[in-house]
């Protein structure tokens, strides 16, 4: 298949499995991410008690863990979930929300990474860079770094971490350590809704959990929330009407208008 | 009072003693569950805090317990709460998210029921069918059982309980184990809205705190529930958009148009 | 400058300037309060562990503290936060949601006080007598005093505290203690939305990182809340679409329609 059959073939796929997404996410954007779950086709689940992370693992197709809010509680069930992630093989996606912000951030993110080996990390060019311990001026969960500065911390984090680095931004880019994909959609109204980040991180757990290619999962993920976002700009009058048309969009998102719209390099 | 009579006499009690429903509930969907009360007429408060619960259930006129985000405290909070209501004598609606998915909901759902006991229980079928230990194929948080499949298990939940049972579906069944209400409204645009269930369990609260037969209430509530999604549905252009257009149907309902567009059975 | 020329030059400032603001809030409206400080121009972080609270102080310009939904460990971290931004000389804003409502929260609400000695305090009617330990009837987190009858109240909370109090409601009461601005801005549909208040606050809590001047930030803030609603209540059919009209007004505000649209007294 071509790249662009095989981002229609996914996205088709997940709409006809409907795969099961396991989040343990932050408070802030747990409803966006399962109404933008629902809308792409996936089948969205929060659940953080140590009692049944690793059950509700046992049945998922895909587990995205995000740390926006943290606390300790939270961070156990967090690394016991990827632990049993792993053990089951499903796709691990981390968020690394804020990264570089404190130092207890920074401790929680190294942890995650060590004990759930993330098979997809996705963050904005500051949350990359801290990842692999690169002073950047970090301001609180929003970045600050430019995409193109940080594209080579994402290539040096790939590297480490075996993991598929995404960094988003005006343009998305997706490495694995060798190759880089770049993804040109998207609206720059898009960082104005809060939570964006962490949508496309579900995103891409709704993808990883159909493709087992991971590049192309992280890549095809991308490119449907910067379609969706492109659509969703053009009748959208600012942040508050984004984040309605864009679910929308993302509900209504057919496989062609996706190989029409989609701009990958 | 006939029943359509009965109907528009409880929205009109709503809005009238705006009763105050104490929710102990999800991360995910609390604020569309508060903004839906509001919307409806009725004072919603949210708190889980076991040195607060007993005291709010004192000035509450309902309480709803959804537990759709678990954990220790919140589930002592959640015991705690229902036997201060049961106390109390004011209508305890339980929804029991996503019980089947893991054996720790399964535990939870049976200590709400033995301490709580709910005057009302609304659930999709698959959560209905687990509670009564009949296997269904459940998927994390969504239904894959049919509303019709799952009559029987509302009627027995029912009868073994003593409690209301609310399915909510395609159509709604709602039962006290001997009589079935079939409410026809609805949209198939609700299910793809995060908590639109959760929704409804709220909106039940405001219904049982106004009236106290709870097979009745339940059954307004639903209708309400329905007719406001199918006015939604109309301007709709996809889940994002279906959400705010419910949310200004239910605070637009006229007594009237709930009449002409409620289909019980 | 003029009023009116302080009002658009704290806009600019905060667009210029992206200030941090450190939220410490409860479940319903974290959303809310992230889009809003998105919308317009502040850049929003919650974070609420023990282990970084005062880290996260450390780099943000303000801190919003908000008892919505508390809980023991929440709590310390509200405390430990206002004790490090009192240490570092940042603004802390508090909004004592459901003060009145329990004995638990009218104690947190002494201990907040007591120790964050909050720089601006913004609450309904209800709950600003409620801190003076004035009884007024409150119905869980909806005010039942008015803006009149509470503006005795704020005048000696701001006698007591130190702190400027401003009371939301048809008109807002900003008081030093000394001197009352009035703002008559606003919507009646604003109170139909879950979270508006909260959204008032964080917004203060903007204002109040550019402004040294307390009395000025929070009544610029306020009339910001109110001209963005009023705005937005012209496009809207209900509260579902006013909360996003709200956003899309908040963001496209300018200097020239605020200093319009403003009546402040």
């Amino acid at each position: 298949m071509t790249d662009k059959q095989q981002l229609k073939a996914d996205l088709i796929q997940i709409r006809e499995k409907s795969p099961l997404v396991h989040n343990i996410t932050n408070y802030v954007v747990m409803n966006n991410t399962a109404n933008a779950l629902l809308a792409v086709g996936a089948s969205p689940v929060m659940a953080h008690a140590l009692e049944e992370v690793s059950d509700m693992v046992n049945i998922a197709s895909a587990l995205v863990i995000n740390m926006g809010t943290l606390s300790e509680k939270w961070v156990n069930a967090m690394l016991q979930a990827g632990a049993a992630a792993k053990a089951k093989g499903i796709p691990v996606v981390f968020d690394p929300v804020g990264v570089g912000a404190t130092p207890y951030r920074n401790q929680v993110a190294a942890a995650i990474l060590q004990t759930c080996k993330p098979t997809i990390i996705r963050g904005n060019g500051s949350e990359i860079m801290a990842l692999t311990n690169q002073h950047s001026k970090t301001k609180g969960v929003d970045s600050t770094a430019s995409s193109n500065a940080a594209l080579g911390a994402a290539i040096q984090l790939a590297k480490e971490t075996g993991a598929v680095v995404v960094i988003s931004g005006e343009e998305d880019f997706i490495t694995d350590g060798t190759i880089v994909r770049i993804v040109k959609n998207g609206s720059s109204l898009m960082p104005k809704v809060t939570g964006m980040g962490c949508t496309a991180t579900a995103v891409v757990g709704a993808f990883a959990a159909v493709n087992p290619d991971r590049l192309a999962a992280a890549t095809h993920a991308m490119t449907v929330m910067g379609v969706a976002g492109e659509l969703a700009a053009r009748k959208a009058d600012g942040p508050g009407t984004l984040q309605l048309h864009f679910l929308d969009a993302l509900y209504n998102l057919t496989p062609e208008t996706l190989d029409e719209q989609a701009i990958i390099e």
